[in-house]
């Protein structure tokens, strides 16, 4: 069988570098270039840090795709370089693979309509996990039988914000299919303001923030003497890789345009 | 609307008097009689502990089916007697809802042939909890993005057997998509014997029985730098009538014959 | 071994009858009479619902106890009739066993005072569960050592106060020992609020609500590299007798004023 | 306040260094020496990796102690080494603070003794995170009130044993105060060999191996209609450095031998 030609956009970031590992320690897959802003020319394993690997270094994206002929991006970059790049590796007919959460419905549209042109397939995921995404989907599928549901988020006490982004979103499918409620007794009284949480179309998420965590949810589906709990944990970075390696394979099997991870799990 | 005209058979167990209480507090639901092996000619509402309901209680399943018409048999019954009631409500066109766990493999093959004759709908359900079934269904399609997975299941102390028949139906499913693998190191080695728990097919499942617990169930699945838990808690017996009801409406809407309520929900 | 002879007040009461059931099925125990509104005469055991007992029912609580002169009450009626039913049997120089969470501070100083006179012990708890005192002492305890600690408690929707009487119990006693801390990042913010809970100085309580729980509570404590977990689950009332149990055989052995079963717990 | 003048040996090891970086990351303590097998005459902050400082590296550990004075010895190296350290330190009244699980009880008799003789404090702690002890210690107080427990041990898959040491630990502690028992149902069988888990003493083990998973260890106790679980989670290293510091300021406060920090834990 023939290898996976494979460019990396970013390889010095944190995501890249994870990629760069994974793309050289899978046996289907070749790195043949990578594209960064400077060391033109170098070699990835003149890299500090990086393992031995004889991939060149570009700056110029173009000049890249039509040296190597990849078969796959995967662009670990800014939004606004990543459109940039997607739009680019489309017209030359190299499958995009794309972690990011920064691009707008209208970069949205226009990538699926240049997809459709092209005939290339091409995956946007701004989420990697695999466990999440499928926390997500199966969140939604339950909800269609569950009509009560509260969502618990856990994460280190650095976080700014809360509810996360992945509380919201997982929030937001659910609401998409689960028929409205206002859960909680009608007549329920907070005697400390925010005991009940954060309230999203009526379901409840609450936010725990405590050192020594790293980031958690679970997503509690209750109904007459039962309860359903589907949770993930996140440890560290590599959970993201088996999400990537997905994207890889599945985005070499297509022609279209597929926008979040839990579109190609089945 | 009209309302679903329903006969019960084996009322007076335990999840049958769930059954009447569920018929008779539907809107859309009618109970129009019951089957029982004795007391013909009573109401429902005459046995003790039963709410007003002027239903009546027939002996002769037949004679049950001829006068009162219905359109769906629950049965929680016995596996034959309820083989004898299920082939002959099929007869008369009345679609059957039976919660059991006793039918063969050839059962199962003679029911589908005679559905398919009669061009009449029939739901077999070892497993009425919906969050069980959604546990099992879940862990089925994450054993296709998760090699690695075990299941622990907890149960009060005066279960007999370990598994629990949910815990192997589970470890099946799973089997039937996920690439074989023994888990663990392969130098791994018990101090103790059984601390690694029951193998299957390289899953391993560990029952835990202490008093207090009712029934639950986990199922973890691990990869680099995260884990996936799927969790169900079923307290009481009304966690089965949900089960019932799903299966009740969707008996209605199709012609075909479904064993498990995992092949209903989408 | 000579019995422990028990007078329970209030055995109609839904705890009242589990502590029948506890007496009458303790081998060192004997239930010698009970005292009730009405009924007056009549045996135990001519109760509705109620197993075979000849103890006596009395409505005149001093005769009562001049009559079948038990070792101990176990009192679990309303405060109003608990404070005289304690004070009468402290008279008597009878144990009393009191469930409840009514009597007032001058009540409780009264009934220590009087305990110091007539040298007899009793105890006052207004949580009988042993599980959740352990799970609030070991939250007290590892308070010291963990200065970050959230409170989830998860109950059945018809539950009215957020958050529970426990989590703020809870909260209370942990504040009484943990060193003063507003938990989370400095600059967090809420995009819905509420999301970060209930704040009780500085530590955060968040109450779930969902048809299906019954009675649950977790306390997390988090410190660099790892957290700490103490949960309760209550799954129905037998739960307090252990507890119960607990109380009489320990004021058999003391003759001190003793408020809540922490106290008594090593 | 004067600083408490720390030495450490072994700082090159993996505890060794978040030791280092522990003391010059407190304001209280001051690293005023290290002993290491080379770098003689060298500065600790000379070694690759290692943060600013001038503590000076000793080979000959009497020559250091002699010439650094120090109140407390961090040692963090073997059980022969630190078996050495350990009385030497006691004969120039330095107080130890040990983390190993590799002294004999001969060795422990013979530290207790010269403490006496020195009337110098000493700690010698087999697991410095306190999250862990306190587990154990939790555990084995609610061992006397529930007499039904399981434990559940999760590590990753590269684990060897099976079950974990701490698992080992707690099933001792606990045995020593539980009343004996052989739980679950007396007729329970197991359909697949293994399934309930490792038997200690009657209390059931059960070892669960994924990757992804870190170091977790959850203990369940079960009573009527209750359950009651302690649960500590391990995500690195950084989890053992608060109890090397509770070690040291505790040591500095006493004059005896103490084995495991369960026991300086009130």
């Amino acid at each position: 069988m023939e290898k996976v030609k494979i460019v990396i956009a970013g390889p010095r970031g944190r995501m890249g570098k994870e990629a760069v590992d994974l793309v050289l320690g899978t046996d289907t897959y070749e790195l043949v270039g990578v594209v960064d802003r400077k060391y033109e020319g170098m070699k990835v394993g003149e890299l500090e840090g990086f393992p031995a690997s004889d991939a060149l270094i570009y700056t110029d994206f173009e000049k890249c795709l039509q040296e190597v002929e990849p078969d796959v991006l995967i662009d670990l970059t800014t939004p606004e370089v990543g459109m940039f790049h997607t739009k680019t590796a489309l017209k030359y007919k190299v499958r995009p693979v794309v972690g990011t959460t920064g691009f707008s419905k209208e970069d949205l549209d226009e990538l699926e309509q240049l997809c459709a042109e092209q005939e290339t397939g091409c995956i946007i995921a701004p989420n990697f996990a695999v466990g999440a995404v499928l926390m997500m989907k199966f969140s939604q599928m339950a909800a269609k039988y569950f009509n009560d549901v509260e969502i618990i988020e856990l994460h280190h006490d650095q976080k700014l914000d809360a509810p996360s982004g992945t509380a919201v979103k997982t929030a937001e499918m659910i609401a998409d299919v689960r028929e409205p409620k206002t859960q909680g007794h009608t007549d329920e009284k907070e005697t400390i303001q925010g005991a009940r949480g954060a309230d999203y179309e009526g379901m409840h998420i609450h936010s725990v923030r405590l050192p020594g965590l790293i980031a958690h949810q679970q997503v509690l589906f209750g109904a007459d003497g039962q309860t359903l709990t589907i949770r993930h944990d996140s440890y560290n970075r590599s959970s993201f890789m088996s999400g990537v390696k997905l994207a890889v394979d599945t985005v070499m099997k297509m022609d279209a345009f597929v926008y979040g991870l839990e579109n190609i799990i089945e």
